[in-house]
């Protein structure tokens, strides 16, 4: 078969996953395989401003485009420890990215002489030892006997763990010559399946408890059903049981949100109150795709202390039945074998979900308030939008708001690493783009989006078009509300917002259009303005805000865990 | 004795080490300790935009601060991770400096939940894992029996080893009372006496190597010289034997340069021609503090092969005398014996220093070229200023020029990591201020200013007024000579430069004053305007420059190691 170099025999792969884009700066051991890159008929090179940056575009490329994976390449040393936190936090939240570093040649790294980008003491194993604590597979690439089986290797354990992988590509090795044949059997995410054995079991004892419960049953779902493809399945058991259904932050539009047995966000304590009184009368929480971190369950309030519910979780790698845990048995398979076992116990009606949509408070003031801003925003939402939260008073703010069908919610409830909605934003619209979706739209916060600004300009290049609402606020209001309130620590300093774009390369007017709003009726006319709504370019809207207000489930949130 | 907080306890070490700014981020783990910091008498908090640039601006505040360290805080995970290409740097370069960062309280690392900025599986140990890769010490402070103790070691171990330590403090420990008692005995830099048996024994073979080179010596000082304190006894040998002293590029400005028997830099074939001519006649090299990376010694073209250089490395932990290495034999204590025994020898004359400077070739254009620049700003340097350039046309444009005396040169050959000017030249200014320096001078490509440029907003509000040289060159020009010269993967967006500041929080005209020259003759007027001289206030010069334009040595550097 024809020969192929080992570089485009990675392309490929990635391109057969669907892969459109790929993010990272180049960096003179990468150089190479970025002529293979930009010369590749599918795959375009996205040049970031920096390499954490180019992390978080490619998480946010594969939260959008499901079931592909988000690809950065970056340079030895200096290029991938800086993409670092954005690789973690892909791991922290099971999202599937492949980091390819350029790395010296295969020589260099037998020789180990002082290299620039080195740390001068002949480690060369120090940069995969850290990535290691991170990704759920590593590769370096020194041989080309093995160099197709392995580049296989890495990306089926990415789709198949929803994690990163890491994989190093030694100059000499990017453009060496191997063999196509490979490429001819796809690669597939394995997903093993159960004992049977086991698996029936399972489904008995889950079927007891489901009788007990005496059709006081509640889905919740969560991040891994989005993230472990398991959608489908789901809205399968729920089409067929007509149990009610609730989603944890993390698992936002998992589930289409006008659907009519949708009964909001459940985050234990931190729930609307009346939320919180359904949930409670349920017996039995079927949990699907759990990820029980503090943010995402009202600090681990979940199971609710004076009611008797029962839980049920089903992972994407075993199953909890109340105390019992069955390792193994994973949700892809279970879930359909479910479905047919609960057929028969339909819910007895007595949980009706709550349909009640919160509207701003009335207030005379002008002020836009959190109150007022987060009922507003959501009637601007359309269909298909990407709706992207900054971990802040916006992360908070928006759980309440319901989700047009087919929207997409994207945020770092367990992560939380600030900063990180300007490059995902930038993955998500590009992925959005590609897949014929509708508007990106960001809330972030001023403080977080001075970490990561530069990543704009980026977006400018691309001809992206997302709406960037900017809440000054005057610092870190979220941490205002969890420790030292009017502590100089939490200041920060005040940017001129609307000549951001056009300083990172737009042309106010033309390429760009930036805003202030600073009462309600100033808000309410641009949502309403038709030429803004339809966003054919990029626009930012700052948003000035109290630096004391926040959101109902962030007060809440900072009496649980104030430090 | 008064006992005293944990973080007070350790405020008051790192005062003792005269460090006066601490940078970094808030974060829910780290508010606790920050309150301390807000409240402590003479140390300040910088908040900084993003840790990456706050790691970054430690380094430059240890670089110009010598004899003190650099610290930097941040938050458990998603903090200190973003930090860590910009510790790895200062572990590769030789910079002390304290990462401390704000971790879960020691019942929670116990316990471990599924807390935010955790990876969600109960893994509290892989930051720190992570951490020991680019660092040389660590410490969890999770008990108060050995708090100030594991302090003490720690920072004994930065100051000694000039390199990054690591301190993670739980939430329940920063405000926790200890005994003060420690604090009595300060902290010293351990540099480990010489063995005197094998000292001497060093010392007659060095001597042997010198008489047998009749006189023909020359001093080479390298990074080492600076970062492990041996200056001063460098003088004293050159003063003593009126050898002829050139320097590495990282070892610039360790000798001043107006100094008689200075003759530039070598830097193998990369020199200047009659440096190298002149480096060639020598019969021994004594090699001072040597980082033998690529770009630092012309890619190992160090050893002159058509001469017969013999070589003698003086390190921090070792000597090498030709071929031989002798273990545990540093430089402090060997420095001062040697000056001794080489004081009878003087050299023979026979070997002249260099004394031409480079001036700009003689070309009508108006374009501002590398071969103009360099010589052209090299006038316009003063007494004490800090002189910072980064990787790319100006680390390499930089080198032919004289410094003034007692002027600093800032950059980062080894570990190159571009963007790190930015937070560097923060850092550094700091430094600068507290110890009545002159002014912090930043030269800066397009591309690498991309990566960081929020840190400038920090300059502003800290009111620091660095000039800020912005080449414009269209893109990353220094990998257009290594490879991809046409390539977009080369190409950056053009940014609207000269609004830069003013976006960032400067008020143009009043706090900061920004500039483009495209010409020769607008460059020298502002050069000789004594008020721009004056840098009163932050500002920043955009150069129009050619994109495939380059200055001399990094031409010559592609040749050599063009991928
Ligand atoms: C990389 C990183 N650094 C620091 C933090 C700690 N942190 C969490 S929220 C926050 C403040 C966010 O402020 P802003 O974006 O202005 O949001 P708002 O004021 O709306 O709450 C900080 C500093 C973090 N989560 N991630
Ligand atoms: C963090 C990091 N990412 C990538 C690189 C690879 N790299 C080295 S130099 C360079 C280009 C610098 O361009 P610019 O700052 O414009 O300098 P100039 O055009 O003057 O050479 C790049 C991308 C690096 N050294 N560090
Ligand atoms: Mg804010
Ligand atoms: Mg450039």
């Amino acid at each position: 078969d024809e020969p192929i170099t080992v570089g485009d025999y990675l392309l490929t792969r990635l391109s057969q996953l669907g892969v459109k884009s790929m993010f990272g700066l180049p960096g003179d051991f990468n150089l190479g395989f970025l002529d293979l890159v930009e010369d590749h008929e599918s795959i375009e090179w996205v040049g970031n401003c920096n390499e954490l940056n180019a992390a978080y575009a490619a998480d946010g490329y594969a939260r959008v485009h499901q079931n592909s994976i988000g690809v950065i390449t970056t340079t030895f040393g200096v290029g991938e420890l800086s993409a670092i936190n954005g690789i973690a936090g892909a791991f922290s939240e099971h999202i599937p990215i492949l980091h390819i570093v350029g790395v010296p040649s295969t020589v260099q790294q037998k020789n180990r002489p002082v290299l620039h980008h080195t740390l001068g003491d002949g480690r060369f194993d120090a940069y995969t030892k850290a990535a290691e604590q991170f990704t759920v597979a590593q590769t370096n690439l020194m041989n080309l006997e093995n160099a197709a089986s392995e580049i296989d290797r890495v990306l089926t354990q990415c789709i198949t763990a929803a994690r990163p992988v890491y994989l190093t590509l030694p100059t000499d090795i990017a453009k060496a010559k191997i063999s196509s044949d490979g490429l001819k059997t796809p690669l597939v995410r394995h997903t093993p399946p159960n004992d049977p054995g086991a698996e029936s079991f399972v489904l008995d004892e889950i079927v007891k408890l489901v009788e007990l419960a005496e059709g006081k049953v509640v889905v919740l779902v969560d991040a891994c059903t989005i993230r472990h493809d398991v959608k489908d399945e789901v809205h399968d058991l729920l089409a067929k049981t007509h149990y009610p259904v609730f989603s944890a932050p993390m698992g936002k539009t998992a589930v289409n949100e006008s659907y009519e047995r949708y009964g909001g966000i459940f985050c234990g304590a931190l729930s609307r109150p009346d939320i919180l009184e359904t949930v409670k009368t349920a017996k039995l929480i079927l949990y699907i795709g759990a990820i029980k971190s503090d943010f995402n369950t009202g600090n681990w309030s979940y199971t609710i202390p004076d009611s008797a519910v029962t839980s049920v979780e089903l992972h994407s790698d075993h199953t909890q039945v109340q105390f019992a845990r069955f390792p193994s048995i994973g949700m892809k398979h279970l879930l359909p074998r479910l479905t047919e076992r609960l057929k028969p116990f339909k819910p007895t009606g007595k949980i009706t979900v709550p349909r009640t949509v919160e509207q701003a408070p009335p207030d005379p003031s002008t002020t836009i308030t959190h109150d007022f801003l987060w009922p507003t925003v959501g009637g601007f939402f359309g269909k298909k939008d990407i709706i992207v939260a900054e971990t802040g008073t916006s992360s908070f703010g928006i759980l309440d708001v319901p989700f047009p069908d087919d929207s997409i919610f994207v945020s770092q409830i367990l992560w939380g690493s600030i900063g990180w909605t300007v490059g995902d934003t930038l993955g998500a619209a590009l992925a959005a783009k590609q897949l014929g979706l509708g508007r990106t739209i960001l809330f972030v916060g001023d403080g977080s989006l001075q970490l990561t600004v530069q990543e704009i300009s980026v977006m400018i290049r691309s001809g992206l078009t997302p709406i960037i609402f900017v809440l000054n606020n005057k610092g870190y209001t979220i941490e205002r509300y969890l420790h030292g309130k009017t502590r100089k620590y939490n200041d920060i300093s005040n940017w001129k917002w609307t000549t951001i774009l056009s300083t990172l390369g737009g042309v106010e007017g033309q390429t760009c259009q930036s805003y202030t709003v600073g009462t309600k009726q100033e808000l309410t006319t641009l949502l309403n303005n038709a030429t803004f709504a339809k966003a054919d370019k990029i626009q930012l809207v700052e948003i000035l805000m109290e630096w004391d207000d926040a959101p109902r489930a962030l007060k809440r949130q900072a009496q649980l865990s104030a430090v």
